[in-house]
């Protein structure tokens, strides 16, 4: 089926694999009259690139945006937005191998079986490098939301067991450490462990958090389309994800109802909250307070160290994954977290404005 | 927006309020010629139903499912099937308390911010009576499941911490108990702790575990309808659910590459895998192992204790919530994550369908 | 899969069968706060049940509606609109006849092609008695748009080649005769020709028209969410609509530049036309005059003629459709194309405003 | 709101403007396997480019598409195919006369009122050349469809009133005038017509047919989701469409049920029917038979001659539309059509797959 596309009203649609000619997406239903250029987009695509660290792939990727349609004298049309990064890197090496064997922890084995072969090259479609597009779809929605004074903003929470401390957390940090930690010390420790990991030619897993302010109470819907849903779907689609939680998420599981519910109370003459364990959604909707959320990623896939494994004749085999990858996945994914939560979040807004009669009425009835 | 509807291909769209006239849920979608009979769905709806234990509502309500369309001669047709479950205990309590503020931990806030106003009956919308539909439902798609092989099987995890123990781990307990808890001496404990804390007017958190054998490998699409990111959406959907994950979840963070990769390996001349950390899921797709979620409750919201809150007036007042209500979610939650699950998978084996040219032409070319 | 869906934000779910329990919809996604009880419906269903008069079956249904979900206190609440409709009449006949051959004209023999079987009672779900759950969705979105200021009325244009004249055209001449047509003498021929042709066993074709007032100039999307695109579908739905019209229609085909363009002028200080070949929509988009399409009906297909036919062991067999029927299907469609347009026109609205940055900011920023 | 996708499992997202960096499509969707080309794809997109004859507008494009992803080693993937089409013409004219006022039949003043601004070069958006990328998607769908022995073919059926016979209809010929006309008489006629409409500084109209053969029956869902209707929004989201038919269309209305019901026969040991009034298309699904469309477009609405209209301040002006315009839209349509219909039609049968709980057994059971 058409899987590539999230979002009803503000719909981004992805296309390209690893190696392919390019990679690029089509955002549909971005309103008219936002400021847009390709600047907009390309830091935050610079926040994903390969090349930053030590800890990141060494591929040498320009991620040069450009915007192909939907704009017009600097501002969005209403139109679709057509965005493509060329790939520079498809020199042709050698994939025989790769493309013979099932890489543990990869999708090489579920893209056979569901398609019957697959573009091995690099991954395909199920690269890292697909979040391109994402990444760009989302830094519009991102942009959007500022005008309304929404603003989302994710950093790394934990890498391999090691967290940032809630006394020391200082988001101006994140800027000041490739592992975009808002924790000087915690990144100087996990630091260390990704150094111990490589050399084992080991891999690392971690947790990327977000938190979105300045958003409304009452946007999400009360059911299948419950704010915090879209979030957990819009997470969960990142690949290596496997873990979601809004607010206190599995702590609360082990909460009491006495310690978990967030009272209310009034502030600057509005309803408010005292403590917010709900992280700002309460029956699927915006509770007005910070939305929090986390996602868990696994350790790279990919790692030097031998493993066993299957080739396509059914034998079973031992590998060892040769090049150069990331021993950990979460700084780069920062930004994809983000700019994910940006799109599900715009489109929620878009999707909410016909809940209430009066407020259709009065914006129909305006002049137009 | 229109966010009662769940599934694509099989869609379910829910109504009904807490103390309406009635819950039901129009299945579309479902394939022609799956046996069906009200028995079928009443199963998984008495498992939810209340005044089930000490632990549940007393609620009194026969939770009763009439099939009004979509079913003929005992098979279904291809054309919707109509569900209705006639509220029962609708009688006229004085509302106007609990019409006047705002519940911590409940969605009364959030729909007054959204909507205006709101059915603060029972709840409404919102109350875990709006589950009915969704059980009944996925009662359906867990019965077409079983005609493929398929089994979807959810139980309670842990409660308040106490968690189920992997040696005692025993599926026929669930049955024994009225937590669902697969392990005797887990359960025993966790009803003391229930006891205990409703006799304090507290309630408790905890964590449904679901499990989904024989789906073959390459279900789900590859970037944003990857199957877990569809799990992901269907138990966040879920009132009170704050976390999910799938295999090993948020311990995956802290793990390394070389633990958490399932090696493959050869069973019976078919691709397998050594271990499950990936939850039977590899870049979004079933990799042909069991499929592992859990859903994170958090405490029931309704508590007797004393709480801070604010009414509609914006005034500050103390309330302490009246009448009796579970201590706990889970139990009545299980299936209602199960059969969540299963209409989440069922859709998208009805997704994937169209996946390969070769098998199109098939289908199609056979005799129709 | 999931086709008894109509609308995205204002979505309406039809189900039922004519001979089963019941018939209904659920609407999910109608705004909270619009004034809503069973009268409003009851008077658009009323427009469409049987015996009305001698052109129409005998059928005995009150086709009384019941509100089981998403009304409170007279308001809608912005959750789901549940609608019931019993059957009375389900008396079992022998439909074993019926069951046995493929009526021309109907869907018996494509249902069967589909599904494997069908339900014969009646025609199932491919029976005229399937709009019923429609009509009582379109009356939600028509007394809304009402509140916008819209007012939706189809007619009777034509029957069996007889057409309402220009000259002679007087909308308050509808509800004088039984045929809804604006037209005295037009309907006069009209009954003439109807009760020749009930005495020769046959049934006759017609037209329907359509048109709504007051639509702001900017409502649908711009490619393939045109706004006379979704009306099409809309009307293509209607069981037994051959052609669909917007504006001038076919007639624009035999036309040239110059004839068929409207020309814009200023009329108290706004954009208008002079004249109105396009029906209201110009690229898709509502251009703030009238918006005008037309359906053609097919003659009912049930008639007492006999017919040759096969049956389901694949014999050629001749047919007289027994029972009574109504000669033509226009007269009770007028009020299923006026309510599916109605639908169709209030979901693109609300689809609609998220168009523009400025007005959004707007929106959002407002006192919520 | 998100406009620019068409289908639902196989769903193609097109963006770009006429005077834009270029057009493009994004198919998502496709299935895996399918042997695809560049050629494959520019073999349509040649029947619509402009320059073909004194009829079509002289403009310089190339439209050679170039596909960046989704096929990998000559065969699609499974992943999305994003298909590019470079503008070649994008010289900066000036454009200020064009952009200050509202040309009749266009939607300058729909787009404006929607968006409040518009990208003025060429038509932007709802330029014809929009169509491009609707090609481009849809020639994969009919090649797709042909691996299944489904052709679909359109031409025009009428031009300016002249209309192909039924007794000199042969498609032979279509590829020897540049009218796509099926009847060397009429395509001679009609060029005369036009010829003298462009000394006229005038525009007509005209009718496409589109016939698809090799459908089996029980393709289309039964209530919204009907073939037919599904493909009356396929062609009326064309530009410049103003009405659709299926079968009789329009004509049927002044039928009598004895003449319009197909007599159903046996033919080759299978049913049939003895005529094709119905399109091949009954209560919304495929009856095996010939389906049978067609599409009247209006004039060209770009004319020289002078025309009343109004400026973006209010004025009232005359104009008179400068440069070269095609005097008819109709022959360059045809493919529009061709490929729209194929792209529906493809859609519904990958949609209708999972219509029966057997044919899905089997096809989930068997290997994969």
């Amino acid at each position: 089926m058409a899987g590539s596309s999230f979002g009803t009203l503000f719909r981004m649609t992805t296309w390209g694999e690893s190696h392919g000619k390019g990679i690029g997406v089509v955002v549909d239903g971005c309103p008219a009259g936002l400021s847009l250029c390709e600047e907009d987009i390309q830091v935050y695509l610079d926040r994903r690139k390969p090349g930053q660290s030590k800890f990141t792939t060494a591929r040498n990727e320009g991620d040069t945006v450009e915007i192909l349609s939907g704009v017009f004298e600097g501002k969005t049309t209403g139109t679709p937005i057509s965005l493509l990064v060329r790939n520079q890197d498809q020199r042709s090496r050698d994939y025989s191998e790769i493309a013979s064997y099932y890489r543990p922890g990869h999708a090489d084995y579920t893209f056979d079986a569901k398609y019957g072969f697959r573009d091995y090259r690099g991954g395909g479609r199920s690269s890292g490098r697909e979040t391109t597009g994402r990444v760009a779809a989302g830094a519009i929605a991102a942009k959007a939301l500022q005008t309304l004074g929404i603003t989302v903003t994710a950093y790394t929470k934990e890498i391999g067991g090691i967290c940032v401390s809630e006394e020391k957390f200082d988001l101006a940090l994140c800027g000041q450490n490739r592992l975009y930690m808002p924790d000087a010390e915690a990144a100087r420790k996990a630091e260390e462990l990704l150094t111990q990991k490589m050399s084992e030619m080991d891999s690392v897993g971690g947790i990327v958090e977000c938190i979105a302010t300045g958003v409304l109470a009452g946007i999400g819907e009360t059911v299948f389309e419950k704010l915090d849903a879209n979030l957990a779907k819009a997470i969960l689609s990142i690949g290596a994800v496997k873990g979601f939680e809004i607010g206190d998420g599995f702590a609360a599981a082990k909460s009491f109802g006495s310690e978990n519910n967030d009272a209310f109370c009034m502030r600057d003459g509005a309803v408010a909250k005292k403590s917010n364990h709900a992280g700002g959604i309460l029956g699927g909707m915006s509770d007005g307070d910070t939305i929090v959320l986390r996602a868990a990623f696994k350790p790279t896939a990919s790692i030097a160290k031998q493993q066993d494994t299957v080739n396509r004749d059914g034998e079973e085999i031992e590998i060892s994954i040769k090049g150069r990858h990331d021993p950990i996945i979460v700084p780069r994914a920062v930004v994809v977290v983000e700019t994910m939560t940006a799109a599900a979040l715009f489109d929620m807004i878009l999707m909410g404005m016909g809940s209430r009669m009066d407020k259709i009425k009065e914006f129909y009835g305006g002049k137009r």
